[in-house]
């Protein structure tokens, strides 16, 4: 990418530490150079979109970015929340316009088409150039993608006091470029449903922070949200009612909306387990439906997975993703592949006879399985995606394309390396986000969480995303995400229990280190972290509050070792 | 009171287990009789107020639960959420009316007069009675407070299906009375800022669960929010901005809001510790002001407490507090008394020059302030409420008329009956919400909730109020609250941190037992609970999701041991 080359010469960074007024960037530019003037934003400022021809959704994300500049209002975390910047302000220049330009030669596609390319050849580098001077600022890149994400990092760059919007830290020179493709937030639409207005709220913080990916969780055992045209009634019975459904014009109106925010949607239909509520619909096509004691046939209740042994269930299972799959841009598709119960077949007679008759093990059903289905997939130009189970825990040939989510813990992606695949850090004892809420079974109040304990966005913050690999399989590490199980979640506590702690991953992915080179840092993150959370208030969602607000207002006093 | 002996002859109870359609019911009532006959309510339903000059705050609540009544809309928590209902209401009879009465002989008074009344003294005990062939119903009490108990019962009878609105356990004869006469629900909103419509919806949703005391930890050593009519520059300096204060109107327009709600306001200035930030108004009375390093000094950032011993301390503080005192009705009032930081004192001069000069110990000097401070909300005629510290950690002269709130752990409810005081119990251990979500302090990713882990519903709901007691100390135990501590807690998880967790205290301490005289359990209770947490949705709260909605419609399917 030539963009890189050019623009290097700007990756410069003043010293060791950052200004205390550049805290509110996240991720943190990976290349940034900042000044000690003031500046204010005029009030005739305006975006100045330099390409003929400029796809409408850049067109709208400029608009959302001049609603943002007019309506953040965020006034700078200290004590007295910018009343002390005015007399610096007196006399500062204003800047006027900002200049969007693609790169010379550079294809102009829209947002969306560019968020849902082939991993590898997204391009979301970009540079922005602010002079201390007022005279126009510039934001260049090689892509309309590039210029959303240079965007989304000039709304970071202002705050607001007393009817004025400012940056203290002009001039202010950003060459950024994502160190991962692959950033993502992961939500489970089944164990509880979410209206489409929440999911579109999801998007739009999941933009801020710059998370490329939304892989949906959409259905699960308990519930079957997504109306498929080609099989309605797993919905209509397996929906919690016809209003907890996804109509196939919400998920297009959902794919749309991530595309034109820089998302692709990562569908996941989760596949032989975690299938219980198929059985409502297809009864002979799932084992051990919803039978008792559950505990003894799945890791939550309802028991009932997917018999894949038989002929009749692995074509329908075919079938019915490709049904999906064919509705989506995504050249990703999840077929799951987690926590499948091997007690369930061992008790299921149909399972049994057919692989009595065959001669086939469970294994060899599995693998034959996962290819029938995988290989509709791939027909289809999607690449699989699988959790790590179906390459540590069973002999299942995949491609080599198939990308693996490491979920069960940190320790696995070591093994799943060795085995040649790509990589999805989805680690539970740092990314998953309903840890800690405490057991949710009946009949048991000793019963804690399984995941033990929660994980703060510190914990998260200090993943490593290339431990215990070795230099060469570097390069297999796509990135990671954040999870949010719905066990114990719902639209009420979804902003809560995500934000701001999702933004953890998103740096990690993004920046992977600071500007400065050094290793990223809870102790220099949590002040810029607060500002990601206040910005994210005054935007409307409802993060939680990380700190007392004593301690937001006071960068590092309340360190355990201040 | 004559009621409770009158009415007793309705306090049946149909076999040992509740009829799978009582479950709306939280807390479920001391008496409890029901059908099996379906009764609708009339589309022009309405309340009989037969009570001659009904206060308006009395007109007020009935107009509220009319509303309710016709917007809650809850649906039952089966699979079809009422359809298969349809059929058993054909023909159903319809309730038409509700007749309000007072016992004869009854002061009519207003509910809010009823809900400040000093503890013992309070009436809440009503008995409902819904005939089964349609005509009038009736509630009786001995005063407002106790009518208004029993609509809040009458608004947890009825479903909502397909346009009707309903119940199936007709008829329905209930008597109750609570067990404990205080069940509390305690908010800080120092640490973060919860404005005045986060606590009228808090106080609406401690309503509706029959929560009779809002402990109101108004202020700490992170902000001071309450502007005092006399100490205006406590919140001018203290609070975190001039947005983020309790104006006197809005105190007693809260008060007020609660009283009507039957809820006294309990309101707590803690001294002398947790105190820090009045030295920014008074920099000389504070002792290790913000000192570094903090945790040398306080339990949590900032560092900063009372110079208790300063003769111009104790004095100020009981001006302080008598003037905040004499404009609230309530009976009582929270000096504090937690967490004092002996070593912030060992190294203060002033107090150590004060306490050479006097030949006091630190213990005497506290015991003198403790006194000084209590002798004057005593003569407004307030009772002190203190944190066990001050009974069990420092010997100091009290009242015996002292209410001692247990925090620190249930085991240390024995020590405090011990020595005669009554009691609320407020263990970490069961009823502190804020546990389990990780450790806040900066630079420590390894940090967890000091408390963990996360108190769930039914962790909570196993406590025992009586536990290590001997009988003739049970009168000691007033009740109890759960408690929500705001350092990780704002107006963005109010709702789902505390909802409908804080319900497991309030049946606790109203109903003490099941109907039929069992314990209450975990397993019996949890499908109610569902209930309280669904018809809070219908209300417009956001409280969590306890479980997969596929457990919510199917009661007792996802217990453990199912």
């Amino acid at each position: 990418m030539a963009l890189r080359g050019t623009l290097g010469v700007f990756a410069l960074v003043l010293g060791l530490i950052l200004p205390a007024s550049v805290l509110a960037l996240w991720p943190i530019p990976t290349g940034l150079s900042t000044g000690t003037t003031p500046l204010t934003l005029a009030p005739y400022f305006s975006f100045d979109v330099a390409i003929p021809d400029a796809p409408a959704d850049l067109i709208e994300a400029v608009a959302q970015a001049h609603y943002y500049l007019e309506t953040d209002k965020l006034g700078r975390l200290v004590v007295g929340r910018g009343v002390n910047d005015t007399a610096a302000l007196k006399g500062a220049k204003s800047l006027s316009s900002l200049k969007l330009i693609l790169v010379e030669g550079a294809k102009v596609q829209s947002i969306s088409t560019e968020s849902v390319k082939p991993i590898g050849t997204r391009s979301e580098e970009y540079t922005l150039t602010i002079p201390e001077d007022g005279s126009c600022a510039t934001l260049t890149a090689n892509s309309t993608l590039g210029l959303y994400r240079g965007l989304t990092t000039f709304g970071q760059l202002w705050y607001y006091y007393g009817g004025v919007t400012y940056t203290l830290i002009a001039p202010i020179d950003i060459t950024d470029v994502p160190a991962y493709p692959f950033r993502g937030f992961a939500l489970d639409t089944s164990r509880n449903f979410f209206p489409v207005a929440d999911l579109t709220r999801t998007l739009d913080a999941m933009s801020w922070v710059k998370i490329n990916t939304f892989h949906w969780h959409i259905t699960d055992s308990q519930s079957f949200p997504l109306m498929v045209a080609d099989y309605p009634e797993l919905a209509i019975n397996g929906a919690y009612s016809s209003e907890e459904t996804y109509s196939e014009s919400d998920v297009q109106y959902l794919v749309q909306y991530a595309a034109a925010r820089g998302i692709d949607v990562l569908l996941e239909i989760d596949t032989p387990g975690h299938t219980a509520i198929i059985g409502t619909t297809y009864p002979n096509y799932v084992a051990c439906f919803d039978a008792s004691p559950w505990a003894s046939y799945a890791n939550e209740p309802p028991a009932g997975q997917l018999r894949f042994a038989l002929p009749e269930v692995m074509n329908f299972t075919a079938s019915l993703l490709s049904s999906i799959a064919k509705t989506l841009p995504s050249y990703y598709f999840s077929t799951g592949g987690d926590e499948l119960n091997t007690n369930c077949y061992a008790n299921d007679l149909p399972t049994q006879q057919q692989l009595n008759a065959t001669g086939m093990t469970l294994n060899d059903a599995l693998s034959s399985f996962t290819q029938t289905t995988h290989a509709a997939l791939m027909a289809q130009g999607k690449t699989p995606v699988v959790w790590e189970e179906m390459v540590l825990n069973w002999n299942v040939t995949l491609s080599n394309e198939t990308i693996v989510m490491v979920w069960i813990s940190s320790e696995d992606a070591a093994a799943v390396a060795e085995k040649g695949f790509r990589i999805i850090q989805a680690p539970s004892n740092y990314f998953y986000l309903d840890c800690g809420g405490g057991g949710w079974l009946g009949d048991n109040p000793a019963g804690n969480s399984w995941c033990d304990p929660f994980k703060t966005w510190s914990e998260s913050y200090t993943f490593d995303p290339l431990a215990n690999l070795t230099e060469t399989q570097y390069e297999l590490v796509l990135g990671g995400e954040q999870l949010l199980w719905a066990e114990q979640s719902g639209p009420q506590n979804l902003d809560p229990i995500v934000w701001p702690r999702a933004a953890s991953s998103a740096e990690i992915f993004w920046s992977a280190k600071q500007p400065t080179g050094a290793a990223l840092n809870v102790t220099e993150a949590l002040p810029r972290l607060h500002d990601v959370r206040y910005r994210m208030v005054q935007r409307g969602l409802n993060p939680i509050p990380l700190q007392p607000q004593w301690c937001a207002l006071r960068p590092n006093a309340c360190d355990l070792y201040a």
